[in-house]
């Protein structure tokens, strides 16, 4: 794959946020420099960055961004803008926990520097997301390791929306498993998923595989159940936005229906996700807030209209799959399987490996 | 509803077909006059005319406008024409059997005017097609009568794709049911999948539900299982392009993984078709010929590329759902519940009600 980073820090302390515009994907490769924390809120609200693990590290630069405004300012006003920005990213978008897991790690990163110089905040901000970043690299690794032996040489294997190198730092959850295994020598044939509305599968993971050699073929998200009965499809591998503690997955919507769908033709369906990804404050997947996006996603989404004006839409842009239809969820810590609240609760305390 | 005719026969024998352009639907309402055999092979095989019955309408007629250059020739070259144009319109579309259906009925009313001049031929062959037309309208109303009942006031309707006015001479076929159900004063919500690649859903059954004041909301293809879970969905009704003689049904792709979430929600899922969609040759789906039509329709489909270049495409225009995924089968002769093959053959050998 020709190496591109889904998004970098640039600079020093003074320096901004780059990432790839996600959005103008396959057809342009264009990369924005971020250098207000509107821009960076803008950048996740708009999908130019997305994907659970990539949103927490770029909010985590987003929020290096946003204090460089509170640099010249004294100590009390440059922590009351930490919290300022930390709360405004947090509400960019509501359902991918990893998002509130970097914020807070940054917030929590901050106290260390009290009392100390304003370029001490700074440094030690920016040290802090880069470590996040850093940390997601290594994890993203992990999970391809750990998840490879899942996948056998031949398989045909469907993953929806992209939860890919451009969904985390690089490598990816769900494709780092498809990755990993191809590394190991097993030829493995991709089916991806369109993912409508907004066609991660089609313009993202589509690329993705492309890019790395992998044999991809792309479906519409209405053909999985077909693919799956005419006996192509071995294993289903997607991410997650959020997990929780019972096991229970929001993932993209259509996740839930490709689970299913899995389970009618006894295909293992496998989550890869990092340990960030879960939630345990919340007992069950009912909890999970779905965020509801634009209507116009589904009736112009290509630039015309596909549909009546006026017409009514539902446009849930997650949904939530039950622990008891997963096979196991796959994190840097090892796979969780079978996928229960205890056996969860067991990996997440173990101590973290080595990258 | 304001009057819209599907299509329609304009003009004596040396008339045209008249159809509504529904590739432009709903930005734009236009007809088009196909006053050439190959403009009506041309109209099915680019779906300005979709839905399994218009499709055999449109090509009845077709056999009269490819009769029209043979006006001038002597029997037997009228009638080589015949057969030649028979075959070309049935190399259009390979899955909906109504195609061969019509085609097969008009060359049968030939016969009966040999020996006679050739204006005779020509009001024979548009007589039949008239009649095909006319009978498809009473067929449409009895399927809405016989599966009205099926489904109660305050329900959530799912369907799939069109099958509504728009893919018959009028009224539909599992849109039949829901508006026969409407005008006998009960309040259904209908969801519509919206039906990639082509967006029938989107384009043309929200777009004839909003026309008719009926409540509906668009919804991805990726969508019908979340709505399920949420509990917004009784029932599920479809239309069909050609049906086994034990019952499996091919219709639009998609299809059958809507049967299968139905059934993982214990929801009904029913089909509306009228009894020119069985295939009785075939003993069960694996028989029925699967379109595959252009990657371009998944990769270019609204204008704008949205997929790298060169990507491997699968897409297959219908699947095949099996015949115990169905609660019963709606034909214009009653309900075909349960769905086995005696129960078939028992209801096709039933004499047709009056329309």
């Amino acid at each position: 794959m020709k190496h591109v980073e889904t998004l970098r820090w640039v600079g020093d302390v003074d320096g901004c946020l780059r990432l790839i515009d996600q959005t103008r994907l396959p057809v342009e490769f264009a990369e924005i420099d971020c250098r207000t924390v509107e821009s960076v809120w803008e950048a996740i609200k708009m999908l130019r960055v997305r994907g659970a693990p990539a949103i927490g590290i770029a909010a985590a630069y987003g929020v290096c961004v946003g204090l460089q405004t509170a640099r010249d300012a004294d100590e009390a006003t440059r922590f009351a803008r930490l919290d300022e920005v930390t709360e405004y990213l947090a509400s960019s978008r509501p359902t991918a926990v990893n998002l509130f897991w970097a914020l807070e790690r940054m917030k929590r990163a901050a106290p260390a520097v009290r009392g100390q110089a304003s370029t001490d905040l700074a440094e030690r901000l920016l040290a802090e997301a880069r470590a996040i970043h850093e940390e997601d690299r290594k994890i993203c690794r992990a999970i391809g390791r750990h998840g490879a032996g899942l996948l056998a040489d031949g398989q045909g294997v469907l993953t929806h929306c992209n939860a890919g190198g451009l969904a985390t730092a690089d490598y990816g959850t769900a494709l780092a498993v498809i990755f990993a295994a191809a590394e190991s020598g097993k030829n493995l044939h991709v089916f991806a998923d369109e993912t409508r509305p907004l066609l991660q599968g089609a313009r993202l993971t589509a690329w993705e595989l492309q890019q790395r050699g992998i044999d991809v073929t792309l479906i519409c998200d209405s053909m999985a159940a077909a693919v799956m009965r005419e006996g192509r499809i071995q294993a289903v591998v997607t991410g997650a936005d959020r997990i929780a503690a019972n096991g229970d997955v929001a993932n993209k919507i259509g996740t839930y229906g490709v689970a299913l769908l899995a389970a009618a033709h006894q295909i293992p369906f496998y989550v890869a996700a990092p340990t960030s990804t879960f939630d345990l404050s919340l007992p069950s997947g009912e909890g999970i807030p779905i965020e509801q996006r634009d209507p116009r996603e589904i009736t112009h989404g290509f630039g015309c209209r596909t549909a009546p004006e006026g017409i009514h839409v539902y446009n849930p842009a997650f949904d939530v799959t039950p622990a008891d239809r997963m096979a196991a969820i796959i994190c840097e810590r090892g796979i969780i399987q079978p996928v229960t609240r205890e056996r969860i609760a067991q990996v997440l305390s173990m101590p973290q490996e080595g990258g």
